[in-house]
């Protein structure tokens, strides 16, 4: 039962301190949250307003109202169900051929964004630095629109990771080589800095290339692109050498 | 001097309808208002709490408080500045090398970064159709940092603009030619179809190719890109080519 309680700790599920005294976060939405069972997630409770409408059989679920769905949403317009899941541990995939390193990314519709795009182009890991934004926050699980079901998000110390890492690092900033200039080998990793100050340069010093999107447009005034835009823009580039 | 009646005015350009009947709309922040004297806008009203830090010779500005700013602006936490600038006139372009077309892109957003995009790959032009979000919404001025003085925004009847239009046209949907194996001409127009419906099937009757970004992931359940995240892929491609 929805107790006032229980309530109480989902909406405190905001905040990454008590995802991680819980080890939970929320899944929103029938669309995604029936993906669930063919994944390595676990559903600790499933709330729904309209539980004849989940044909799919999986965890055992809960009709509440729509008033209580509107407490334990982190939605603007709550969706249908939530299900509340527990956090894997932390795990590292060996051996990925192409995959994405993010140092310091803040904003959590871009982390969200670049799961979406990295699920697009069928990159199996994100490898973040500890002072990245988390991948449970409900903003990055909603960005993701369920790709975070199909790509490894795995934290890490950055500098000590990039010092162990045996294949050519990538990293993206202004002044580097022409993307359309550079080849890129089999087995590589790609990093993005942090949306203001961009790649911090303890992470810079061990990057083998910094690559560039020029700027076709004549005007010193344009901004550059915002981060996720530059890994569309960049992984576009390298699969259609693929 | 910025009166009660004078603020409801500014507040009201939230709304098309308020800024269509005073012909006027807000740019907010030092950064983006010092280069309007640069560009075709004119300036209404300039409105600062730190008129002296604006050391650029342009209008007459008005220093007020921060409460008074709170008032006017449209951000969550407002910058320096406003100006209300006069709406100029929907203008077009002839023979523009390349242009985007949006076929109803509602989210201002999405608008404000296609324009930034545009903007960095030098497109002087995009087309919009009448029920395409208004460019001067300042959810959509704040979105384009700035670009929209540099690229052109037209609003039309877009049935009839396509088939007056003597280039080909090119249109994003799925199962469309792959964009890595389609020649772009020198002049062309790429139009972007509605966040959720795509293309008009009137418009998609106009259009002489189809194209695709391809998917490299495997999962059928993974959803396709947000609109301004192809076009910035697309347009990675074409300039590619450049």
């Amino acid at each position: 039962m929805l107790t006032a309680h229980i309530i109480k700790t989902i909406q405190s599920l905001d905040k990454k301190k008590y995802r991680q005294k819980y080890n939970l976060f929320l899944v929103e939405g029938n669309k995604i949250i029936k993906e669930l069972p063919n994944s390595d997630y676990e559903i600790e409770n499933l709330y729904s307003i309209d539980p004849e409408n989940i044909t799919f059989k999986m965890h055992e679920i809960e009709k509440i109202l729509p008033n209580d769905l509107k407490k334990i949403s982190f939605l603007q317009h709550p969706k249908d169900s939530v299900a509340v899941c527990k956090i894997p541990e932390n795990k590292y995939l060996e051996n990925v051929s192409i995959q994405l390193i993010l140092d310091g990314i803040q904003d959590p519709g871009n982390l969200g964004t670049i799961i979406r795009l990295a699920d697009w182009f069928g990159i199996e890991q994100i490898i973040c630095s500890n002072d990245t934004v988390d991948v449970y926050n409900p903003k990055v699980i909603q960005a993701t629109m369920g790709s975070f079901l199909r790509v490894n998000v795995f934290y890490t110390n950055l500098e000590e990771y990039l010092k162990e890492y045996k294949h050519p690092i990538f990293g993206t900033d202004m002044n580097g080589e022409n993307i359309y200039e550079t080849n890129f080998p089999e087995q590589f990793s790609l990093v993005f800095g942090n949306e203001g100050n961009g790649l911090r340069p303890s992470t810079e010093d061990l990057i083998s290339t910094i690559i560039t999107i020029p700027r076709f447009g004549n005007s010193q005034s344009t901004e550059s692109l915002n981060v996720s835009m530059s890994a569309g823009i960049i992984l576009g580039e390298i699969f259609s050498k693929k």
